[in-house]
């Protein structure tokens, strides 16, 4: 499976670009579909583009067990943030045959779309969508940055009855960190996600010509910037939070002129939400200080702000146990998924990880090597044998 | 004429988005050739865009005057940078036949394309092709941000013939400062330019996840930029030069990944080129020692580079002259100008300036009052008519 999905929306550098229903993504879909085909599972399709590919065994019945990922990724981003979580739900359904299980209750395999958010800027899109946590009036008039709303590639309207009946939800995903490196185990289960949150800092100075103007005369807000990114960076590194302008917009953007205008994305992330609000509340108290400083202003506006998830405890032990009698270690992480929207929106949620000896995420590097991708898909498959049996 | 060129190209902000060879900078042209067609005067263009509208009395023989400019903007630039020299143009030959002057050599008005390197990159594209001191090889592979070339907007190809037989160049602008302001005079004249060059700093590090990846952990470009940003204008303002970094180009540009590339250009200019020299080296210098600090790297490539320009002294002194018996004061500058390649080319060049109360430059608030402009026509017509008897 892996050798055909792997070079779809690759591009030169090695990153991928699989955007939300631009061709590269679509072809991981038929991709996807075609894998469904293959194996007789029933593919339903709301009407956002989630998908969920339904093991219906005859007699089953009861709340359904939900697995699988995404198949979007960042711009340049890595091959296995998202499809390792598909690909292995689809392996762990061969390993359950194999074994001859049959589930009590339906298995359905999901494939939500904008998980990174992307295209249309609001991760984990199509969760919230599936969930009804964000409603069609709100989502339809998202634009990318070609101007295209997501009501224009999305048939939409109707709500979304995909992850009704669901029981609980298990994310399998490629590590984003060393943790699991560190503690030389192939796999992890994840407890918590990270509150975190963007915010658009629009710092705003006055055009300028680049040689005629005298630098004391100026207002230029890309200094404004340049001073709130190194401070964001070291109080982030002082707190052990994380602080990152990794998206800029610089108007005009002309070599020879002061700009007038910079504006900047902060990803902001703590361990706790009271430590995110402080660690944000202090960046922008510096930027407005900074802002005094050079004759410029700055505009603070939260665009989207996402609670700190716990996971469900009694599913996550259940998904920890190893079959060894074990269990494999609980860790946490810094990201936003689509557990933790299901986890949010009520569904009991779990999420096990795959070690990345890299460590580095939403970029080439990203990696996990095949045995413990073959431990990952093992420890699913005996964690959905024991939820659907 | 005011009042007909003032609303062409001018955006919702006020700002003026004359690009060469898009459909506002063409209107320009096309209200130029109208204006020439009412005064008689035969438009000649060469293969780049380039044109100079003659004045040839019976009789005119010997080297030519050539004044005028540019009818191009920067991106969301002022309304009268460039256009202010081509509108005193017209008026200066409207106030000599007033006056019954007949010009005994042939007297030209020019309009150069691409004067602020705002489409295509390089300053004073026209001028630098009309003049040879670029060969149209370079030319013609220079490509905007969507792509297009340079070879795919003109006809490009022979050598320009258009500046052949002139013998002096006279260029009247708005002032980029507010040396006149302090002086108390409308009109003044340059003696030199400032050299300057554009510097393409390409600063690398490694792309990773914004939520997982450690802040200790990070190869952030972005930082790099930020604090070489920082120190450029520092050293400016010790030194009195002028560093401007204006515009950035960051990849992968999404808001949860930490960045692999930040590109940015700096714009140096200084009252030496020994000076010049030496501010470049200084933030050079502390870019690497940033970067060797965060992990990363930097590259330093020139990308344009102008020398020192000296305006010929008797032209300049002529041009000085005031009705009155006094003269118009000398000052410098610090912006790039056709002149200043016309100059470098062995024309003999001078520069008149006309008062900007703002100070402000390639924006929108840069202005000359009307009398101001008035005076600078007669003090343009002035000087023609010395230099056409």
């Amino acid at each position: 499976m892996w050798r055909e999905l792997a070079p779809v929306g690759r591009v030169r550098t090695g990153g991928y670009r699989r955007q939300p229903f631009t061709s590269a993504e679509r072809e991981t879909v038929a991709w996807f579909r075609q894998e469904c085909a293959a194996r007789d599972l029933t593919v339903e399709e709301d009407p956002y583009g989630n998908l969920v590919a339904w093991w219906r065994p005859e007699g089953a019945a009861g709340d359904a067990v939900l697995t699988g990922s995404h198949l979007d990724s960042v711009v340049e981003g890595g091959g296995y943030d998202g499809p390792l979580g598909v690909v292995s739900a689809l392996a762990a359904v061969d390993a359950l045959r194999e074994r001859g299980h049959v589930p009590a209750v339906p298995l359905g395999i999901g494939v939500f779309v904008e998980e990174e958010g992307s295209r249309f800027g609001i991760a984990c899109l199509g969760s919230r969508l599936a969930t009804g946590s964000m409603s069609w009036e709100s989502a339809r008039e998202l634009r990318d940055r070609d101007g295209v709303a997501f009501g224009d590639v999305v048939a939409g309207g109707a709500r979304s009855t995909l992850v009704e009946g669901v029981g609980s939800f298990v994310e399998l995903h490629v590590e984003q960190g060393r943790d699991l490196v560190h503690r030389e185990v192939p796999v992890g289960v994840a407890t918590m996600i990270w509150p975190h949150g963007r915010y658009r800092f629009d710092f705003r100075g006055e055009a300028n010509h680049a040689g005629t103007t005298r630098m004391g005369d100026r207002r230029d807000p890309m200094l404004t910037f340049a001073g709130t990114a190194l401070e964001a960076a070291r109080i982030a590194l002082e707190t052990g939070d994380r602080a990152t302008f990794g998206r800029l917009e610089v108007s005009p953007n002309g070599t020879n002129a002061v700009p007038e205008r910079v504006t900047a994305w902060l990803d902001a992330r703590a361990g706790s939400e009271e430590a995110l609000r402080s660690v944000v509340s202090q960046i922008g108290s510096s930027a407005s200080e900074q802002a005094t400083g050079h004759g410029t202003s700055v505009d603070v506006t939260a665009e989207s702000e996402s609670p700190e998830v716990r996971f469900e405890e009694a599913l996550t032990a259940e998904v920890s146990r190893r079959s060894d009698g074990g269990s494999w270690p609980a860790i946490a992480t810094m990201a936003g998924h689509d557990a933790g929207v299901l986890s949010a929106a009520g569904i009991p949620t779990a999420m096990l990880f795959v070690r990345n000896p890299t460590g580095i995420s939403h970029a080439p590097a990203e990696y996990a090597a095949p045995e413990d991708c073959l431990a990952g898909v093992e420890a699913l498959a005996d964690s959905l044998q024991r939820l659907t049996r």
